[in-house]
């Protein structure tokens, strides 16, 4: 995808039998790598007015902070995963609330679902893929520090939903800062 | 996935270094097939007061009766994705709405991401994809012939939504007949 010549594996691109658009294919035995988007779940998890941030142990952005999100995995649903991404990354156990944001970010392929949370307890600790984990007042959250503008935003939305539960979810800001994710 | 042994491609369950659970790997080549959940796009389009269907000619379900919707493709968002079914199917141009819909179906690792829609004008032809498509008053709706329950309740979802934009989309009915999609 980004100038790196495959020598194996799904490599050709050719238009299936019975399909309309270009596939990636194995010229060696014939899989045909159907490539979708993938789902970004997330969650901004909040024990009472402060916000769980984890700083990142992994490239890209490593060292910045970011609220436990990540791949959708196989046979979960949207909450699970959410659920799963604040266990993994900030072994924090929450219950998932409203749906804050749908996020497409076509240029690189995401759908991101984002979540408002409610950690059962206090407890956080840094997972596999955190340096770090806080909790965050709203004018503590190093908003320099934070990994990306789906962070940022996310943030902003759920400061503005204070006890809202019937709301549309947000999109990606008309701002057009989404250039930058 | 469902006792058919593939012979070529990325087909032995293993723990690629690094990740912490099994993929799919081609033990031929090396390729890991990262599998995620799909994303299905889908529009209720509307004109005045009557939906659009179209009836599949593709299985599974062919001849029974669905709005149009498909698989999200790469660099689209989900709106675009949701307005090109609608363009495919069914032929007709329409306007992207509000978020009916978010059904979770993890038991295919799908998720359903379904709009409401208004078409730009009253015209409507058969896609390649579809045997017939019609305008369906609400009293009009073959409802004993529609393609999957998902169908059924965006429909009912949008007929309590009239004029309704701030609202949080609608999840799979606890009513538990999805186990059925």
């Amino acid at each position: 995808m980004h100038g790196v010549e495959r020598t194996a594996g799904p490599r050709v691109l050719t238009v299936p039998e019975g399909d309309d658009r270009e596939r990636l294919v194995c010229p060696d035995c014939g899989y045909v790598a159907y490539e979708n988007p993938k789902v970004i779940v997330g969650a901004v998890c909040v024990w009472d007015d402060r916000f769980l941030l984890c700083r990142r142990a992994i490239e890209p952005r490593r060292g910045y902070w970011t609220f436990p999100a990540g791949y959708m995995e196989l046979e979960e649903t949207t909450e699970a995963g959410a659920a799963r991404e604040a266990w993994e990354e900030a072994s924090a156990s929450v219950t998932i609330g409203p749906l804050v944001a749908v996020y497409n970010l076509p240029r690189i392929s995401q759908v991101h679902l984002i979540y408002r949370a409610t950690m059962n307890h206090a407890h956080h600790a840094p997972g596999a893929e955190s340096l770090e984990t806080d909790l965050f007042r709203w004018d503590e959250i190093p908003w320099d520090a934070l990994a990306y503008h789906t962070i940022r935003w996310s943030l902003m939305h759920c400061a503005g939903l204070a006890g809202a539960t019937d709301f549309a979810p947000r999109g990606v800001p008309e701002t057009g800062d989404s250039l930058v994710e």
